[in-house]
């Protein structure tokens, strides 16, 4: 039985990068299912991979993770194989897995993709998604390999983290950033609805958001609904993270946010 | 048997949000074919949406449509499940759905999606591609719910209509306007052949086209090869409406067309 | 036994062209696997699509391989069918496919798909995409069709050919241009490293490249990781030509190049 392969990347769609990896994974495992979670990750942005891969994982098919935000191709990073009580990730030694996996409970053994017969040998060093990571994904989706088969064991310590900001409760204010832009304009931030508790904020109250210099005064409410048309809120987002977002209109636009602008908000007097 | 399911949204592809609608779609329906139509409608923009989808569903394989195009998320729009001999349509109740269900002879029977356990359960309220209309096309196209099971009836009557402007035949001149721009610059109209017919215009003539305020001569042709590069015509287009076009150009830039641009045609004499 | 089907066109993702072409393969080829190679081909740039898919094929599964980009659509360019021993290839008379073909070896026999029982009926004239190519191809794929009921046999010698611009090696220096710039800003040439080796040129030596008007010197390495980060270099790209390149950076940024750009690189002393 073949597990289904779900594939994250920065290939964008401008090129056949996509294509060639789907026609690998095909070619290799031909009777798996193949997801493309997103494929628009800004380049080599390993963050922004890493937390898109963060809000979907729970929602994809239990199987294999592809997943390629790659910067350091070329250098002597390693390539990973993971494998979890979910499922398997594969993907580069820079942090790109490592939320994903958390999230899924962690890793009970990891491996660097050394094997030669697991990869396609090609003239340049600079697709690895199709000569290494795809061969590898679609191995272990198809059971033409065991994990153990693909390389050498790597100790989980060695493994790189993704740091990633934490909010913080400081005098009574949260302090946090924005750190995902999306398509709709909507900022979502790195505070939970925990934070704000921490400083005496609720649901169905006005709280005051600092954005870069500027304050605002935003209801936090449940649906878009609560509010008229054109103004701005703050809510508990389809991630459980608080965003703001404006009804009808792009929030980051009308409070001109961009990923990484520092948004703070004031505890309860 | 699965049914396929053929999904189309506004959700963009700068996101995971089709990704994540698509992991959800393997998980509840994993014997479905997928069949994305188009993620690039205009975000909001329901008349697009719908214009697109009522240009698809005869190539469509019968099964599932899930359409979502839904600026009122987080108000009080219902979220519809519609059965029609062709099959399931599943989305807002804000006219996306209205022309597309009518083209395959209207729906059997109308339900409002409220039952909790066709959901998935989540934290925020915005992300119902997700959490309502993706799990309601899954259960619909692999058979684990039947539409009743997916909430209460709703009188056919309540479901919002989409108005779509009609062309209009008055004093020997017909009066639309531009409906659609395509990626190739191509404008289609919401003029029909048979609208110009009435006013005494058949295919191989030159028409008198008004576009905003300026006026044009254009042959009506059935290929692009009956012109010279670079020239104007009129022609019956892929969908069956008359649509402006330029050999090897951009009609949309010669002509200064938008979506919505008055177009009008002068019957003969 | 369903073959997969590989499609690649210039149709874009703005509209649901994509989409419509995929619900016509689900029609008629319900059991095959479809893979999108690429659809951000520039419009109507029949060599862009054709290298596209000479870089593709070797990574696509054994099948069809369906292919749009057709300037000439409405004129009385013919629509092909060719047999070879790797598969199917369907598209426009206009050398889109040629390379391809030559490349897997050459086609045991073509025909011009002309028989309106293997074409979906159509008001209009300019969507051949769903019409005629995407129907010829799921009857392959499906085996609905053996390729003799497509149409008339068509004589290899009068089939379009694409006329690529090759290297030269002349006087020492090898001149070629630019021929495709990735989503990452590299320049792939259609100079080899067999080109330079005719000059005296080997890998780890430092090579004076000339891009436009301009001189630099460029060492040939291996990897991205021989060089510093912001560093230019010359490298054999994934596709085994000569690319240039810069660790961490954008080199058709950095060196001022777009695709046609010429590219010569001098011969060893």
């Amino acid at each position: 039985m073949s597990l289904p392969i779900s594939f994250l990347s920065d290939f964008g769609h401008d090129d056949e990068f996509v294509g060639v990896v789907h026609g690998v994974l095909a070619t290799l495992a031909p009777e798996s299912r193949v997801i493309d979670v997103s494929h628009s990750v800004a380049r080599g942005d390993v963050r922004a991979g890493a937390l898109a891969l963060t809000r979907s994982v729970q929602y994809l098919p239990p199987g294999v993770v592809l997943a390629v935000v790659d910067p350091g191709v070329g250098t002597d990073r390693r390539a990973l194989a993971a494998e979890t009580e979910w499922g398997y990730f594969v993907g580069p030694d820079n942090g790109l897995l490592s939320p994903a996996v958390a999230m899924v409970g962690g890793a009970t053994r990891i491996v660097s993709i050394e094997n030669e017969e697991a990869r396609i040998p090609s003239a340049g060093e600079t697709f690895h998604g199709r000569d290494i990571f795809g061969p590898a994904a679609a191995l272990l989706a198809s059971g033409e390999a065991a994990i153990g088969e693909l390389g050498p064991d790597v100790p989980p310590g060695s493994v790189s983290p993704l740091l990633l900001p934490l909010a913080e409760a400081h005098e009574g204010t949260v302090t946090g950033e924005a750190w995902w832009i999306d398509h709709f304009g909507n900022a979502q931030t790195n505070i939970g609805p925990d934070d704000l508790a921490q400083v005496g904020l609720r649901p169905g109250t006005t709280v005051t958001v600092k954005i870069g210099s500027r304050l605002h005064q935003l209801s936090w409410v449940v649906s878009y609904g609560e509010v008229e048309a054109g103004q701005g809120l703050l809510h508990v987002d389809s991630s459980g993270l608080i965003a703001l977002a404006v009804r009808g209109g792009r929030a980051d636009e009308d409070f001109g946010i961009v990923e990484g602008t520092a948004v703070s908000m004031v505890g309860a007097p």
